[in-house]
């Protein structure tokens, strides 16, 4: 594959926590610590050629493959204002023919980020939700409308998103019994951290490409909370339960063919261990873009 | 099912570490501490439902599921007496037709836990052993005949509790040769970690139900060690080569119909990660009430 | 087997960090914190036997399985001579017809621990390289020729040591295209940690002997990082994706037969969480001991 | 006296953190952790009498001394409601003839505080402001009007409060030219944490009564970065040179009994070491109630 | 002065935190943390001379300044049994013309130490108390009467000890009324911290000497919490206000000479910042050793 | 006074922890973090003014106060050139007219940063060096010549480097007395931390200048552990009894104006509390800056 086929992939900073309303605050802080990490994996490519061990291989992924943009500015106060400035910078991205990379911040950011990919792209939106939570509360009097509970319910308001073409992995344990109804009413499917960790990725990926066939472009939003807190304890909350992170990062690897923005979301430096969570959010963003390079069409015959 | 026929389960707090004499102490502070983590999650029961992301189903606990019972109190400097105040707390409840869940403090509770409730019910009780340890010293000078170290081997000389209908699960590393002498004397079974990791939950459990089945009533001991360091930091001692928080929580969720009390011991604040062992205490009691609030009789057929 | 069949081995401290010129520095203080906790578990040997709960079987190793020796002196800003004291250390303790196992200090001294098996030892000299870094390059500005990234590269220039007989196991992630090439144009084969936790702790020892079979005789050089952060926090670096320990101990404990050393590099107590860490590798060092108390000759026929 | 004439003290909690936007997040957790120690020092009360040993005095404080009224309720996303609140839950207090105590919470409250004083009392307001920074911001795209650096500034906005009431203590370090000029303009004097601490308790409190003599009522705002990081590492900012935890208290013993309402902010659980400043921050709450229940009339003649 | 005129210390561990049932449990590590730090401070002691900076002299301290005696046994769950062999360690180095140095364990432990001072020495025994609280309690059900909250008030009930003959120092914040009147009835005398912090190091030795004029022989037992968490956060609990760490060395020095038995109690590695608290504790033991070497009578005229 | 005469001055850091042969390394980390810290606070600075709290005053200290020069590159394991970097960098700031500050890094730093001023600079040079610690050690096995032990040794070997020009500060607790002797040989003064606590900042920066006036130049050398461990957690060692942030601060600010160049040694972000540490030094460096931008001439008459 020549080099002018390769994608390019812009890594956003979305220093935001104002709707961390029911986690720890302190995910402002990761994209500095992330970013950090990022630059240090990102020197491994010369030549636009980089070796990975996993694949034995020395793969070219051109000299311009992680562009970092900064990060994005946060509006005092105002999730609206912030929101749109999100989504401006991902659907700039897209129209750039780059592939947007978002660290959060909160994991309200997985709305502004698919309205940016939705404002972008065209036809069906689908997301692959990798949470330990649903994110599908409408609007309570503690948290609003637009908090971190909220992101995928405001998500599927969007006109070409339909819960049919999206899928939500790792999410476990105990919910109200009205977003397991919101659920069976949308049709809106998971595959619990459980039923992940029982069948392995390979069928865990088939089932999740089976359930997006239908959607023309896919967005990966990775709550850094889909991996348990023994992997990743720097994160918004700790839900034992978890995936690791050896599953984290080829889950990201091999779904980044197929999709065209991505955001890890809740990585919290406040609570981490030693920057160990930072780290690898790092490595799932750089694994990202390396295994991204060759884009893949989404559809059924994957 | 009819709300009638669910159990019902009582959260007791031992804050009791007295017997702490070989691993850490600390776990003093662990009833406090889990009981702020169940509260919050046993808010989720609306109208005594419940929306669990493992089963994708609304289940029916009923609207009593889980009541905090406070502390039991702990008697300065005499184990003996704090020990009676414990039974009595396990005997109590299950004599009201409830299962108690007791948060200790250490180990040493496995033996007065176990004592309640083979005052409580006829016949031959089991005992479902989940730690990284045998606690099977009879008595030493350092630790005396009651200590963290002697829980099983005290069970073991009540009047109906005998070897057979036991099993130690999780169990690993290297021990005194006397104490795998007594194991071989005794029959007393266990399946070390190691061979949990390779089999798995399913065969695990199979195993477990074929040892006990000619037990009439069974008691769940979980000790926290029996989970690897990584999961639950906040322990008695770093054992490594446990099993994951997920595998602890389903063995906890299977086990929970079959049992009429549990334990969960050594979590220790003092040594905790941001709380991160609490928290998964915190689900391992509320996985055994809302998983055991249907009951199934123990024995052969299961 | 008699107890005279029995090989006994010596436990070296090399507290010296001084080429620890990318990871953090600390695993200096390695060696007094490793001894500690081994020293506890060396006292469960009772009249040269040993309950051990993975086999289930009180064993025989002998009264005089692990010897401390104490902490190898490191010279003052003279990575040479420090070297050539680890190396004398190593060739001493197998020319006494004992195994050396060396706690390291950083993974440098990969290489002067290989060259006392090869000084003490005839025939070809296989290495196991456990780690999640190559340790292939040459020779930098930042780093010189003897740092912890050159370990496996100078060992490759000793006599009797080629790639042939060696393999790395459990590295992971990206690299240099030039570290790829050298691995190419030398033949030296390594298992990544995603091939390990796919293909199970089996399939990889059946990988890993076969590889080595040319051998004559076999160095377990086992640097800490290996291990996922998740249980082995106290590391020189946090490379997320590795394997369990569990599965170090059992890699450890199976290879253990076949090898005539052992290093165990990079614990850092700097970065350690509550010394889960040291605790670790006292496990790894006092398992190889117990199960390589029965040597087994290497070659094609293991 | 009698304790009729006894002042009683409401402890309002204000989880609010929202305007954190230079310092740490995480005072949102200060409420929860304050309170549990606060209770622990208020069951010293017995027959409504406690023995202070700074005084070697059984003192009469009343039963009712501090009565928690539990949090505020934080509105999402709308500080201005949110502050609204507090300015109620303060009026409310003093209009039942007792005194607030808020424990914040970020020092944005230093304005909705002392707006609940200016409400519910006639007169003159002064402020006696405890802080390592001046919060005399006026305004700024990445702050807004109302956050923690602007609570001074918005305070000297409203009617009956003026410079010439106010005083800062232990401030210290830069700042903005343009600060400096409107302490100039206004005439806010201070005393730096330098000068506090080379002329000690006496003369710094001479000189606090001296510039506020002419105020009606006081109200003490105690942001804990007030005091060193030595002493209150649990801050939104570490700045090193302030106060002993030993001159707090006193300080705020001393001030009391001229006080109608405080405030402690920016207490941050989050950044704690093992809890040291929440304890210290309930020490000066009670320290607070105890010394100011036998008020004394602000103004010259102290 | 000869050699032969200089006093000898032994040093003990108390490795026994069995009483502390109010603060953290963990001081049962402190005597194995301090005599790692002691042990390496005694070496800069060469052909029985050192050098002091605080003096800027070289000293002769003889070549058998402080011998780790190591730790007195535990009496699993018996305290009794446990104070008596602390009182026989304690008794027999004063029978051997040498200083006892006990390292606890918690504060219960100031009980058998003087005990100990008590039954090896005729006359008066006067007993100098730092510590932040008073230890005064008679008995409670949750403590019952020898926890580490009545190590004072059990010292007063020896024949020859009586209140007349001791000082507290640095005890501060608020108490029981029931604590203030034992106290005005004994005629107990306190120096509360913050009058230390006032007057200073010489005014409160003068203070202290002048208390204890009538006393034949003194102990000095020294709670760490009579130093500020900011210097001894590794406490078993944390009181604001405290004296700093240099102070508590010099009252230390300054005492020396006059005490025949000092005791260190409720360091807590466990709640430790970076082993801060316990290398400050090995500082207090060996600054008492040097200074001590050359005893003065204790009487009127120091 | 005009811009034109206002001193500039050049941040450097020193990233080399390779001679901490005795206290923890890390402080390669130091100029990192304190580099983030500085550049926040050199913002400050409006139109060539910054206003200081402890002056009241506006400052004018020039557009270009305080400029980062990046990090010396560190020679692999080869401490001579990396001195020689040192040396080269420090002279030649100073012959640009400009003063360094250097970060380091490990304070055997202080004699390659005295030796650049002593290159660049004719005539007698002075060094201030505070300390918890002598740095006379002459050469040991295990420390070689040239590591922290021995800075202030070879600084002293240098021509126009005397003792009677010199004055340790801070410096505490025990020593050799081989040490002592080299003090008393060669007239080097110092006073001890606690005398510097006894008499207060005045008294001792007139002891130090008297000390000092016979040089014509002088290097302010501040290793962070003259600080005490309370306020500067991350430093290679603790050593109890040492002076206040607030005071370091001061001393920094007033002898500013009188020195040629400053080095900040030992601090540790590895063993620090939240950064507090690199934020104090951030805040040392600045200080240092500020104050000194209006150069005063060393000599009697100061």
């Amino acid at each position: 594959m020549s080099d002018q086929n390769l994608r390019g992939f812009d890594l956003w900073g979305a220093p935001f926590d104002g709707e961390a309303s029911l986690g720890w605050p302190g995910s402002r802080y990761a994209p500095a610590k992330v970013r950090e990490a990022a630059r240090w994996i990102n020197m491994r490519i010369q030549d636009g050629r980089i070796f990975r061990l996993e694949t034995n291989q020395i793969e070219t992924v051109g000299d311009n493959l992680l562009v970092d943009r900064g990060d994005i500015q946060v509006a005092h106060a105002d999730t609206e204002t912030t929101f749109n400035r999100v989504s401006e910078a991902v659907a700039g991205s897209i129209r750039n023919k780059r592939v947007p990379i978002v660290i959060g911040g909160d994991d309200s950011l997985l709305f502004p980020v698919v309205r940016g990919v939705h404002e972008a792209l065209p036809g069906r939106i689908g997301i692959i939700h990798f949470d330990a939570h649903l994110d599908l509360m409408d609007e309570s009097d503690a948290q609003g409308r637009l908090s971190q509970s909220s992101g995928m319910r405001r998500s599927l308001e969007l006109d070409r998103i339909q819960a049919a073409d999206c899928i939500q992995v790792c999410e476990r344990h105990f919910n109200f019994p009205s977003s397991g109804q919101f659920k069976f009413d949308h049709g809106l499917a998971h595959i619990s951290a459980r039923q992940v960790l029982k069948q392995g990725v390979d069928a865990t990926l088939e089932q999740v490409f089976k359930q997006v066939e239908g959607a023309d472009h896919l967005y990966l939003s990775f709550d850094i909370d889909a991996i348990d807190p023994a992997f990743a304890p720097g994160a918004g909350a700790h839900e034992p339960g978890g995936i690791t992170s050896a599953w984290g990062l080829e889950f990201v690897e091999r779904l980044a063919p197929y999709c065209s923005a991505m955001a890890i979301t809740e990585v919290n430096p406040l609570m981490d261990v030693k920057d160990m969570t930072s780290t690898l959010a790092a490595y799932l963003a750089f694994t990202f873009a390396v295994a991204g390079s060759k884009a893949a069409a989404p559809g059924p015959r994957r």
